[in-house]
């Protein structure tokens, strides 16, 4: 991790960016050979000859298999691949009460995964006990850890790891890497846990100009009657990039939602609030007043595809009944918007997920010139620095 | 102009890259020196000293003055800028029954303006008559063009060059740029007019990283009594860029601002919008209706800083009265938000401007690694080959 400006005339910018050309591509097609590599990237096949050796010198890549050859005889092509086991990416999702967890290959592939509750520790010290708690399931994989991606509650400056504000955990502008990063050897990355979300969608959709928004809606059930509320985030992935902002704000609903005395939410109170799980009328109107409030931003955004996430996936049978009610609305009657709505396939483990992949997606960035590349990014450089010593030294010190 | 993807080992994408990256350089700063620039890219002064002699030769870059030696001796510093004079952009505004037009060199000064009626006529013979009847302005100018940007109402595919749909001028998928190319010897870019705004407000803003929203209000009062009705877009700057969206229908608002039966508009008559113009507590409801069916997104959208453009730019008195009317509203409400709303300093002619800052925007764009650049892109070499003939020569045959 760096903050160096890139230009094309700058050593280290050239040989980051063609290994990461090289290497995205490579996981993006899953199997490819370096012909087809020199062709899409439009390198000299020398070029792409030197980079895979060294690539696989590292350990990075491998051979997998042989291809036909080709109707004019010739060489038969090799495919390569990323290595499974070279590195794992850890994603955590931290709630009130508990985490869940998954640990991805460098290909995205699920390792392990787990789910335990939390006791009522400041946050950092919550990380620290999932850390101590999960290490072993980690050294049991056999795969060395490269980062760590965590997603939270709350609006996240993603730069400089911190807390702006989060309701959950009572915090404000609130430094987790600085009270973090000096324990752990390995980079973590904290995230908002919509935006995590959004990257998980991201990287399945493997798709580097698409745009689309990812709702999540959250009612809190285990804890509505403590102090949780129910929370409605909105994930904008722009350009093929999540969307920050001017203050890692974008994606918060005015806060509106909520009446002046806080007792009511979208025009329902917290006694119908409380009875949406079982009552799909209130779940409807719910639903139909929120899908009201966001139409103009929807028409304003213009995305491709539009992914409903949490709870309401429990209640995909109540869309139709909604969509229904809508058809007087712009976006929702418009049957080319319509269909644009999906549920997330992620499940109860996408936030996890989708903090992996925030980080196996920066990994796999492509550095872009005349820019900082900051301290949300992580090289590969780092990857090949793991040494070979097993999983159990890479989670730190604790 | 050519659509071929770049990667990092191309020759073709070294040289644009750090040609591009120099000249975006010059023209932020005005100018600058030799050290500075390879101190600001990190590039090897000697690569610099080769990129300047070579913008030299082609009568692109010039030497300004000298700087004061430092105060530890040394040769002084010889400040570089872009060269006046080496070729101009026309910027186009094409409404109905008239047309605004301005001609700016390659740092964005004003070289000439005009404002004329036009006949009605199909798009592309308004074009063509606007072009014969500023000719001999252009030629005055003794620069000759290196490109034309077009300000149009209506949705636009930029790609393409193609109208997806303009109200204004009846016309649905229209191949603008296919009847257009042919004919003109310079590259022609159609945008949306509410975009060229926003384009305009970048230039000034020069900042690669910025969002801003800017909203553009139109009461056609030249004509309202006949065809057009008032039109509110907005252009939305996400990361420096203007957003298009997954359709090139970002910042089209819900068609709901208009009823079902097309008589009124945020709840306002006919006969109310008319008398907009004398009366100001109607421009006060007007706004007030706008900016809270409009609150949600920009609550979403977290920008930095929100310009209003257009006709409102004449009630500006009204702007805080609407605001007191506002004061509930979560985000119009919120004086942290309200700070970022400010007037575009645009005036009348910054729809042409803007057009014309579009192509000069895509000229000092910094080529970006793994994408094509596509039709939308203006290379250097285009303005290399501008041949020394004067201006007669480049507005093609008509």
């Amino acid at each position: 991790m760096r903050a160096e400006i890139m230009t094309a005339g700058n050593q280290t910018f050239q040989k980051q960016a063609n290994l990461s050309l090289v290497l995205r591509r490579i996981r993006e097609h899953g199997m490819i050979s370096r012909v087809e590599l020199s062709r899409i990237l439009g390198l000299k096949k020398s070029t792409v000859t030197n980079i895979i050796a060294e690539l696989m010198d590292r350990g990075i890549v491998e051979q997998r298999k042989e291809g036909e050859a080709s109707s004019m005889g010739g060489r038969k092509p090799v495919y390569l691949g990323i290595r499974p086991g070279i590195a794992g990416i850890l994603g955590l999702e931290i709630e009130l009460g508990f985490y869940r967890a998954v640990y991805l290959d460098l290909s995205g592939n699920r390792l392990w995964s787990g789910y335990a509750e939390v006791p009522p520790l400041p946050l950092e010290h919550m990380f620290d006990y999932i850390i101590q708690h999960i290490q072993k399931d980690i050294e049991a994989t056999g795969v060395p850890p490269a980062g760590i991606g965590v997603a939270v509650p709350g609006s996240v400056d993603l730069e400089q790891g911190k807390i702006i504000e989060s309701v959950t955990f009572k915090l404000n502008d609130f430094d987790f890497a600085g009270k973090i990063s000096s324990r752990y050897s390995i980079p973590v990355f904290l995230e908002n846990d919509t935006n995590c979300g959004a990257w998980g969608e991201l990287w399945r959709r493997n798709d580097e100009k698409v745009n689309f928004l990812y709702l999540l809606i959250r009612f809190h059930f285990h804890n509505l009657e403590k102090t949780e509320k129910p929370g409605v985030g909105l994930g904008l992935v722009i350009n093929g990039q999540v969307y920050y902002g001017s203050s890692f704000r974008a994606g918060e609903l005015g806060s509106n939602l909520w009446d002046e005395e806080g007792t009511e939410y979208l025009h329902m109170s917290s006694e119908e609030l409380l009875r949406i799980k079982e009552d799909p009328r209130l779940m409807e109107k719910f639903l139909e007043a929120l899908f009201r409030k966001l139409s103009e931003s929807f028409s304003i955004l213009d995305p491709s595809e539009v992914f409903l996430a949490g709870d309401v996936d429990e209640y995909r049978d109540s869309i139709p009944r909604v969509l229904e009610r809508l058809k007087d609305d712009s976006w929702f009657g418009n049957p080319r918007q319509r269909e644009k709505i999906s549920f997330s396939k992620g499940g109860e483990m996408e936030m996890p997920f989708g903090a992996a992949c925030m980080v196996l997606e920066r990994l796999y960035s492509i550095p872009q010139l005349g820019s900082s590349r900051g301290r949300i990014h992580i090289d590969w450089e780092h990857v090949f620095e793991i040494p070979e010593t097993g999983a159990s030294h890479m989670l730190g010190t604790v």
